[in-house]
């Protein structure tokens, strides 16, 4: 099968009714996008590459899931709103059953964020998924890193530290065997989901941006808490308090020896959660936009004047942790 | 070195004037652009792969350039104002030389085009490049592939093959160096940077895009003439003759026998002209506007109402010529 024929096969979706903002789609040189009069555009871009974002076998579906979920997430934590994406994609071989699965989870999320897939590149190479997302909103309702304020409170959406463990899981690390037992996917199957297939919070994000008045500074979690709130701290040149017993820890987490459920909850990776801050104003407002979207959203701490991130037991002592986050071009 | 340390000293770049249209760069979640009222953005993607679009071990500065050129071309054949591009790249180690010379051929063309680097992410893996890029435009100036019409001219930028001569040198192609000599790349310098150097046709593709009224289609050629000229003709249900006496013909290709210089000239690959098709009412325009943005544009032909593609002889007489595209999944 040529090149041409795998692009139309799986990726050019006849019948599929396309957002009024999409004006061209794939097949020409350009894709062409109409934004809203006056918005303004985001665009993020992110490269899975095999063995070292995903595991050599991984479901190809989850895998098309998560390329764009990664993606969206970072639409989500500037608060603008989905307007399409493209796919470039370097595939050892033209696999039938593969690309098919991968095309199914890839549309399967984008139709769930009328974010259609506006353009793209195939080719013959080591496997690889870059996606570039685009999203429009209106001038000064970014939530930027940079924003952050000295009394703000901190909040977090859903929980860290699942994909962490999942991770750790499927490496075989054997303090997460000893403490979950060598069947811990299996009993804990929202370990996986966590990891394979995570949820960007963009009805969250969205709405958090019309709220850029009060809601300050936003970013999402890839990297781990601690070292992603590290990015707000040193961009916004404020410190940070977190207050421990507030943060929630799923329940497969509470079976984890203490040093290594900080390690997932604080520096755990992939967890595409919201972190943001918000003058203290607008707490009844986040509890309602986060009830109107259906996202948990916790208020895990406050930002302080004094640079730093400390991070406090129920009485207020500190409790020592490293942050570290995680870094492709360091360590293993 | 870590990753962000890699990306803040080769790839952020303070003091370097931004366009006002970039209203945030590198460094948060999202990258945001402010496009001018009403306009629509034109989006493409490109993704090149060591071994495949470019030998290993070639010159990371025109790597740098031709990343890049490739991208800026499919606006161009659009019709479309370069807004900013987004850098994914995979690297199997952060080597400092190559990030260096990378980065200088990459900026060196994205300041010629005023096309600002907005965002990106980088990563371990086998050497990846892959480039979006945005531009702009006016509703209704896009120069779409389905636009050509029945008696048409048919007008091609610069001249076609060489690349294709200087791929076949560097692979050792008998008949390349039986007519051109063992030292041809050292004598025909031009050859290679061809390949290695394209130069994107935004200045005329930008003022064509104004032509809209009279300049119907276009398409860049990065798959050899006949190949893409294909897509316009599948695209718009109409059909092409190219005069071959018409065909600009570089020195070098004048030395090659005649089934090679076919060859060169009408399925070479990695030319980047624009390929396009107007009125011919719009003749003398086109050619003051060719004169405006100093580039050489010829007419090679017309469009039919018959289907399919003809190549004739000064005689008028059909030339026989097996029209192939280069397409990644198949063949070698």
């Amino acid at each position: 099968m040529g090149e041409f024929e795998l692009i139309r096969r799986h990726f050019q979706r006849a019948g599929v009714p396309a957002p009024a903002s999409m004006v061209l789609g794939i097949g020409d040189d350009c894709a062409l996008l109409q934004p809203s009069p006056g918005h303004q555009i985001a665009v993020s871009t992110d490269m899975l590459v095999e063995g070292r974002h995903f595991f050599p076998g991984v479901d190809p579906e989850a895998l098309g899931h998560k390329a764009l979920a990664v993606n969206l997430s970072d639409l989500a934590a500037m608060g603008a709103r989905p307007l399409g994406f493209t796919l470039a994609l370097a595939l050892p071989e033209a696999d039938e059953a593969w690309l098919g699965a991968f095309a199914r989870g890839l549309f399967a999320l984008a139709d769930a964020h009328a974010c259609p897939l506006v353009g793209g590149d195939t080719t013959r190479g080591p496997l690889n998924i870059c996606i570039t997302v685009m999203g429009e909103l209106r001038p000064g309702q970014a939530m930027r890193r940079g924003a952050a304020q000295a009394g703000d409170d901190l909040y977090l959406s859903g929980r860290t530290g699942e994909a962490r463990l999942a991770l750790e899981l499927l490496r075989g690390a054997d303090w997460a065997l000893a403490a979950l037992g060598g069947d811990a996917l299996a009993r804990h199957p929202e370990l996986r989901q966590r990891l394979e297939r995570p949820t960007p919070r963009n009805g969250l994000g969205g709405l958090l941006g019309v709220l850029t008045g009060a809601v300050h500074a936003a970013i999402d979690l890839s990297d781990g808490l601690a070292g992603d709130l590290g990015h707000i701290l040193q961009a916004s040149a404020v410190g940070a308090e977190i207050a421990l017993a507030e943060l929630p820890v799923a329940p497969a987490l509470q079976r984890l020896p203490e040093a290594q459920r900080l390690e997932c909850l604080l520096a755990g990776g992939d967890d595409y959660e919201l972190l943001f801050t918000a003058a203290p104003i607008a707490r009844a407002a986040i509890d309602a936009v986060a009830q109107a979207c259906g996202t948990p959203v916790t208020r895990i701490g406050r930002i302080t004047q004094a640079p730093g991130l400390r991070v406090v037991d129920a009485s207020g002592r500190p409790v020592t942790f490293a942050a570290r986050g995680f870094d492709h071009f360091q360590g293993a």
